[in-house]
């Protein structure tokens, strides 16, 4: 893989899409709601005009469901756009991520000209970083990004720890996966010194169309919004956005689903005897003996046309680190049958 | 109007479209075309996908239609989009900008922290910047960001003019409308001082979906590509962009139309001796003896529910000026009707 390559590589050279079954990307497998579908039907048209530069009925609804200030918004195409807008105009001197995790931190950071110092986390301790000596290493002109849950590692780390950090330097928490569970967001903790991203993609499995927004202190919101252009969020993203956002029954859905099957999904692991690190969402990072045995494992499901993600771009991983969504009970099975299969044989 | 506001606010406070017939954002009237509303009906569900981070269909098509190599262009979430990109990656001291033109120029020089230099030009010479003057005043250090042809004047400059000013700087020419009309492109003259950014939502009206590109020297095309995340074009503007530009009979229509429809504007315009800059694409600037007046028409419309652009907040011209589209024969007939009317009880 190269450098900073992705998960969800289902395009042939041709860019056509392939007959792949994707669990390289964490997208939910409930996939695009009755409503986002009919808003999609009711909305093609409206593309003749341009996106609504205050996209108001988006943030009506962002504000409504996570309980924040329509003036503490930056809304996005995709949450991956934040790290490059928020670095470019931040121009910290340093920016520190501790690793594994998202590719686009860096990718941004250095896009931004800062120096990029890893922060460096151990399987041991689950990937947990180890918050007394990160705020031991940092200074107030400094930022540090970390993924809540951590992409690939899965480690939601507690909002105090988060507190104590932002008392000595800035964080940009990126929780892009949080909706996925009933866990407490930093959202209301946002200052001078925290800012949080969020994407919509991956829960309301809308990749394709880009979606996130970030919650920032209101200067700072300010701030940003004047550093990008005001179309930056596409029609139907705005209009499939405010919709998605009060399917409560799609939400309940999705967390229902994602209780059994996560339990599913670690029980048939324990039972073949594949390490993980416990996940915390939609996704788990397996860890096997050797690079060779994971390799074997990958390719082996490739020839049953099955994607997973493969670690050895991550900073801190190698090739024997597997990263996995979890997907419908169907497809679980058929992933964890096949990897089955390939274990008896080796 | 605020000073970075554009054309196009067919949005009421609720974020609900009104029932607008808008001149003031220069769309073409011909609308989506056959294949473009087949695409998207086609491709809605693929929106479950991330787009493909190579957009190889899109790069492919834009290469084959503008006789560009794919090593040279940069995608774009819509042209404004490259203005920040740009500029953030390039951190020029000075961006010097011959006005009035379009804002996103001034707007992303700021939030890439650049000073910002105005370049005034003269109604007397519809516009036109005087190219020796121009020259003189910039450096190698700094960058000029044109219109090509100028929005709101439609002032198109030559490319040898162009060409004259590379020797001495670097120039950003922004050809966003040139396919409205049969002239020659900068893009065959890109360098290492000269890059070219196109909009492709103007002519193939999908200003909702955001589709643009950048045609640039292959080593700032790496870095620049290096500067955005690899999702910046969504999956629905890269299947219909792969579409549209193959869509020869749609632009041969395109300029059929504009050739008759402007040629009949300003006809009209002539007829009732309103005064007006010489068009060179899909719009025209207007000028009124007073704002008064120009104020009058501005209102007069709006209540037939007829928007047109005030040029208030473009530097170098003032509320006397009103830019509007060329739109479709029955259009153009309603507006010019209407102004006829508010003329002759002026």
């Amino acid at each position: 893989m190269e450098r900073y390559e992705h998960g969800g590589r289902v395009y042939d050279a041709n860019g056509k899409i392939g007959d792949w079954l994707d669990f390289s990307a964490n997208i939910n497998p409930l996939g695009l709601s009755e409503k986002i579908l009919r808003t999609l039907e009711e909305n093609l048209c409206g593309v003749v005009n341009y996106p609504d530069p205050n996209a108001t009925e988006l943030k009506i609804a962002i504000a409504e469901r996570y309980g924040v200030s329509e003036k503490n918004l930056v809304l996005l195409n995709g949450a991956a756009e934040f790290f490059y807008l928020y670095l470019n105009l931040m121009r910290y001197r340093r920016v520190i991520i501790p690793v594994p995790s998202f590719a686009e931190y860096e990718r941004a950071a250095r896009a931004a000209r800062c120096e990029v110092k890893y922060f460096m986390t151990d399987a041991a301790d689950n990937f947990a970083p180890n918050i007394d000596k990160l705020c031991a290493e940092v200074t107030g002109k400094d930022c540090v990004i970390l993924g809540r849950p951590n992409n690939p590692t899965g480690n939601l780390i507690a909002p105090e720890k988060i507190l104590r950090l932002a008392e000595v330097t800035n964080v940009l928490v990126d929780e892009s996966f949080i909706d996925f569970i009933d866990a407490p967001s930093l959202r209301k903790f946002v200052s001078a010194k925290i800012s949080v991203v969020q994407s919509l993609t991956k829960i309301f499995a809308i990749p394709g169309l880009r979606l996130g927004f970030a919650v920032v202190a209101e200067d700072l919101a300010q701030r940003l919004n004047m550093a990008k252009d005001v179309w930056n969020v596409n029609f139907l993203a705005q209009k499939v956005g405010a919709a998605a956002l009060t399917d409560e029954e799609y939400l309940r859905q999705t967390r229902m689903w994602l209780t059994t099957e996560r339990e599913y999904f670690i029980g048939r692991l324990k039972a073949m005897g594949v390490e993980f690190i416990p996940p915390s969402v939609n996704f788990v990072l397996m860890k096997f003996p050797t690079i060779d045995r994971a390799e074997k494992i990958l390719q082996g499901l490739r020839r049953e046309k099955i994607l997973l993600r493969s670690c050895g771009n991550f900073v801190g991983l190698d090739e024997s680190y597997l990263r996995s969504a979890v997907r419908s009970h169907d497809e679980n099975l058929r992933l964890l049958d096949t990897i089955e299969k390939l274990l008896e044989v080796m």
